[in-house]
């Protein structure tokens, strides 16, 4: 009712209400049993020791695409976050490289690396359950990745150096003049 | 000589002549056959139709760990830009998890996801040839992503909506109470 409401009367559409609103409506597109699905599997990664206290899963028309669980530690792979093993073993299972139509769930606020991930990979929706603030208070804070963003290159703690641009002009121009390219 | 001048007189340290300080700084420790190395294997992967305009390597006392090039349509994996394989590839090499000590070239300006990855990775330092606006001008965009992440969550292309955050909370208190968790 309150739904109707917001809905029925434009001026009283807020930037709050309108997010209110999204969110009803997306909510209602996810499934309590994915999302259960990857808690599980979050915790019983933390119970093996297999890795840290994250999962994630692909679905698709009401199936399980693909499931992934941390491995940073397990595989010596940083990169091993459970969105990114999850994204890369559903483009394997559905042979591609984009995740068109599928739902992203994942037991956490993506990190930068792995909303990058996602925004290539392009899924329909990400529903996720523990917050920044959750995973931070855990010990994993990405915060500071955020800040490391907005900075000039050169001034980030890891610092970005320019160097031979003039010498790497060459390959784009290769890939303009590349007949047979595959664009992705 | 200019730089000598800008070193000994502090007050005129503005944020441009200590970025530019900065710059020249880390330059002298990039070698130029390292980034020629990662601009010949970019050059290759666009010639022999394997994927995008893109290579990178990691190098570590004057020796190269790993190379990548990007694998994104070859391997059908969206994650496979050239600065994940490449991190992927140093980090088995070494048999870790962090790539301390160790020196990225990549042929251009690292997207989103592979910033986040080379945090989680921890480099010393990062050298690019090409900018974001090169690859941009290729038909390489990623700026949209620098402003989806400003975004809240719910109101992103790729809508991103919390739910069971309840649910999720209980695998972060099995991680703070695992005796034996390996930390990252």
């Amino acid at each position: 009712m309150q739904l109707m409401r917001i809905v029925s009367s434009a001026s009283l559409r807020t930037a709050t209400e309108k997010r209110t609103l999204g969110m009803e409506h997306f909510k209602k597109l996810m499934s309590p049993d994915f999302m259960r699905r990857a808690i599980a599997l979050a915790m019983q990664n933390v119970q093996s020791g297999s890795g840290g206290p994250f999962a994630a899963l692909v679905a698709k028309d009401g199936r399980i695409v693909a499931e992934g669980s941390n491995r940073v530690t397990l595989t010596n792979d940083p990169t091993a976050h459970a969105e990114i093993v999850a994204i890369r073993g559903a483009c394997a299972e559905l042979n591609g490289f984009q995740l068109t139509g599928c739902d992203l769930y994942t037991t956490c606020e993506p990190c930068p690396m792995c909303l990058g991930a996602i925004y290539w990979a392009r899924p329909a929706h990400v529903f996720y359950a523990g917050t920044a603030a959750d995973a931070a208070a855990a010990g994993f804070d990405d915060a500071f990745i955020y800040d490391e963003l907005k900075r000039a290159p050169v001034e980030r703690r890891i610092p970005m150096t320019q160097v031979l641009r003039d010498e790497a002009l060459a390959i784009f121009s290769a890939w303009r003049s590349q007949a047979n390219k595959m664009p992705y």
